[in-house]
């Protein structure tokens, strides 16, 4: 069924083994426990344990976990005849993912002495560059090998903490949860890399290529799962106080509004009337990416709702109108419709916290705009410079996504990686082994798709 | 196959969009963070981010948010059919109603100088509000329009705030966790409307009013959230410290116990000494219901696992017993059987809290008998007294509720929110467009329904 | 369909209503609220409410809860026509065992003046305690009545604690997360019960021992929440502070780096270079059980990832090469391979713990030493001699589970309990009422069902 080139037997063991041993060397090299979780360090300072940081980031940090494994895994898990790989590979290269990011965040801004500090802060911080990959993930779903999976993820894991650093770092933008910095970049990146990827004679698949009943119902607790912790993810890593309790709240109230107009659009725009689940899948959930940037700035709940209003709006119009041209006219084949849940909400959250970080004053935030916008606070910058701050991060990211994305597209088409042949995207068999559906049915459907795939393999 | 009364192409965008511009701007005008969500505000007072409520709230809040969302969306998707319209219209009027409970909620009891503060607790609250729409909308589950389910939930929201204010703020009673605000009043108002719409032909779609083998899975994602995380939802508005502590235990055991005597109730009852799992699904959770009022005191788990004992068996009789009964006489088609679970052990949990709170001294409770009792710790009353507040209250929400749903429930009949017909009851394709079962199968299927749906219509 | 001996019309009411009449009758004599929940003794003390331990275990409580009820519970769903049994006889013996947990653990180490005194903690271990009768019922999954598991379930927490006992309070050694206690316990335990429940013609039922496409997503919603939350699991109960923070953070690397090692071994000896679900499911999991004891030890993200590293390829090569001679050579068939999952990464855990133990020096943990081991602190025994301590634990555990389980299994032999017949197990329908698969298939499958049972009854 499988032939040499797809065969995942050597191939898989020996860049997992060689990575994860790279891994465990690099962190027995470079990695300390940080001030929280080291035993003498903590003990040493005269803190209550009351005050460990574990108590005001962990609750948020399992939220964004639970985000990252059942969110972004069932998400994916549309596809009839590709679950396995859905959640099995999502799964994989967020293991992998998540600990190449601690090192690279903390090469990069975690460094002390020579040594990478973690705690629970750089835990949400390798969840959250996770997240960006997986984002990149959902627009190669079904065409792509665990191994150029694992690739992709070392290298966009590396690209976004470089990009990350640079934005936040050098350009002093803020992103607590994420607008540029995951959504944008992730899904820039992973449209380049589609493109670069792309498959003139996709539609050998095609009808693999879409839901069953009860595959768009596990779906949909990827979907809830997201929209339920996104305040979680958007208030995980701000600073304590009201800004972790603002955030949350304002995010809240963009997703409800959020789902309201998407819900809207779908009936306006489909069938005839009727709902279609990849809106209801997908769009409810823009108004949590809308405030990434913006939520904890003193948006309002008003303005919030306003954000996420139109948030709910833009995948739906996405979905139907422009991913067909995406598609047809810039052969970009974007399985999961990431350009309309990450790319495009993801610009509008960039914008967003422009605008409300140009509108800062000491009047609104009080002594509060130190936590939100230290720079401004001291003086060294006005409200509109932030702004602008703001505005040329959104530039960076989309440049730096755009050609890491390039660059990394024509690595990941290096034969040796094992790509699936055209006719066999979108199917779980290649890569899994896989049982019957239901009892009685087994015997007949697996010889209808043995003889389906020699045909198709001949 | 959809004619142009269910037809929802202009009127669910039309509502929505309605809604969701009104809710705007009342929330423009009306609502202001509070003082642990302002940036101003809270840095004006001298606390330490610790305090901040989020962290002694937050963790409730998403436990509660999981079982609105995800507990009462999957625990009905029992249906086999139906499943994109249980999770999803959930998922719709949910994010309806808690900017809805909100705006009403705080305009009878957080109102300070105009403007209607919001925070977790309030957040919390409105979560609250939003279950018991839910409730009633499994009353009426597969019976509705989405447009009708908005108009629902519009009315309920309020009538809800109405009935909270009198029943904690006028009568004075004590209900953390909502035996009678929220169980009791949802459920008698749902089944109050489904009597109203009562359908004579519904025997039409009895066919699709049933679960298959994987329905009944999905389902029971949504009964364990729901049962895991009922303590954190009977203690989540509770006082902090003891009060939050002991409510989230005493629930724990209560839902235990239940538990063992559901099984034994179903095993006894059901068919020839097999388990029926929808008693498993439901009754199973009357246990968290039931001590939704007395969970907070000091009931003991002793007393806890009692009650939770006596309301595992309850359901059962009901599903087997008198549902028919409500469903032939009373003409209540109650499709989720909302009385069994939030009905009658609401009205239980009534009476336990009337008992326990008649019972309360400062002997048991010392000085925390002000948190839980602050009117009998004052001796502005005695505990006898705040017994028959407890008994009152349960008068008028009943009273309520079922004047609420009459009202509602003739609302509901206008032809132009668009109801099904009896035939595409418990029918996802009416409202949905829907991808077929299984490969291989979905030709033959399609055209079987299709044939099917053309018959219904003519 | 279901013969006198298997009905479980009377017996599974008689024991639940028995069991829990007990329960409640010892509740009542013997269990009051500590100190954080009783309202009298938190306001007589002069604390603040923040202090409450409630705000800094029920976090880890709630999650250690999911995995309980999610995570075991659908975990075993991956049979194709076992789902109701193995989610809803989870739901079942985990809401009899906690109670009965609640009274045997705090017997043994919570008694004061005669009293158990209860809160957040006791939760905890109840729902630990249960985890291990969990791992039990994996072994026997699919060949036990309701009735068996209940009664396994009694004997085992009675013993679960007994072990306890000896091994944190008088051998003295540490188990936080229960490599020992709960894992390696529940595994041999679970082993030689289902060696003295052998059946020589379980081949009766051997097409229905196994998964069908969507019975293993379902199940990876078990394997990913037991993934997600056991940094939560292992650090539940550690001291607060740094050591709560470390251990979490060991066990998330622990499991990430496990992982990678899961899937290449995976491929490397499984079908063609495909990836096999039940590795994936299992196999990935290994990595939590294996730094439970010395997780919240110094063990450094470095130690963390070398344990789980190796932990992830045991149960791999366990399903592949070991457990076929457990089931031919030694009799045991276990169902669902916990010998695989928690016997030996239990083990391994078990000596990663000994080994770290006896490497502790006042220069490595400073202060904290004190929380982690208190009597080396003290100066009372060497970290070498804890290391014993460490390794006798182990040798007790094994050599309780084992006696225990033998003990056990005979019992359950006894016909009253109503075990199903070789040729029905792994079958839903001997113990539930079970509705059809799909539309439209209803009618043929049931026929094709009663006829296959009256054949296997006849």
């Amino acid at each position: 069924m499988t032939d040499a080139a797809t065969n995942m037997r050597v191939k898989l063991p020996l860049i997992c083994f060689i990575l994860e041993i790279i891994l465990i060397i690099l962190f027995g090299v470079l990695v300390q426990y940080d001030m929280d979780t080291d035993s003498k360090e903590w003990h040493h300072m005269n803190h209550t344990d009351y005050h460990n940081d574990f108590y005001y980031r962990y609750p948020s940090f399992q939220d964004v976990h639970v985000m990252i494994f059942i969110g972004f895994g069932f998400l994916m898990t549309f596809l009839q005849r590709y679950g396995f790989s859905s959640v099995g590979f999502n799964f994989l290269i967020a293991s992998f993912a998540l600990q190449w990011a601690t090192l690279m965040q903390g090469f990069f801004h975690g460094m002390h002495a020579g040594k990478i500090h973690i705690g629970v802060e750089s835990m949400i911080n390798a969840d959250f560059c996770t997240g960006s990959v997986l984002i990149s993930f959902g627009a190669v779903l079904g065409k792509t090998s665990p191994v150029q999976l694992l690739v992709m993820a070392m290298f966009e894991v590396t690209l976004f903490a470089v990009n990350e650093f640079i934005v936040l770092s050098v350009v002093g933008a803020k992103d607590a949860g994420g607008s540029m910095t995951i959504h944008t970049f992730g899904a820039y990146f992973g449209l380049t890399v589609t493109r670069i990827l792309y498959r003139p004679n996709l539609d050998k698949s095609k009808h693999k290529n879409s839901s069953v009943y009860h595959s768009d119902l596990f779906a949909m607790i990827g979907t809830i799962y997201l929209w339920m912790f996104w305040p979680s993810f958007n208030s995980a890593i701000t600073a304590h106080g009201d800004d972790q309790h603002r955030t949350a709240m304002n995010t809240y109230y963009s997703l409800a509004a959020c789902t309201i107009s998407s819900y809207a659009m779908s009936a306006l725009v489909a069938h005839d009337g009727k709902l279609d689940m990849v809106h209801i899948q997908n769009a409810a959930l823009a108004g949590g990416v809308a405030v990434g940037t913006a939520g904890e700035m003193m948006l309002t709940p008003f303005g919030s709702m306003i954000v996420g209003f139109l948030a709910g709006i833009i995948p739906v119009l996405g979905y139907k109108y422009l991913s067909p041209i995406l598609e047809e006219k810039l052969k970009i084949q974007d399985t999961c419709g990431v350009h309309n849940l990450h790319g495009m909400p993801g610009v509008l959250g960039a914008i967003v916290g422009a605008i409300t970080a140009s509108l800062a004053t000491k009047d609104i935030y009080g002594d509060g705009l130190a936590d939100v916008f230290p720079d401004v606070s001291t003086g060294e910058v006005t409200a509109s410079f932030q702004g602008s701050r703001q505005a040329i991060s959104l530039a960076v990211t989309l440049g730096i996504a755009l050609l890491g994305g390039l660059i990394v597209g024509f690595i990941l088409k290096l034969p040796v990686f094992g790509a699936p042949s055209d006719a066999l995207c979108f199917e779980d068999s290649i890569h899994w082994e896989v049982p019957g559906d239901e009892e009685g049915h087994d015997e007949q459907l697996t010889a209808v798709r043995t003889e389906e795939d020699e045909k198709l393999n001949s």
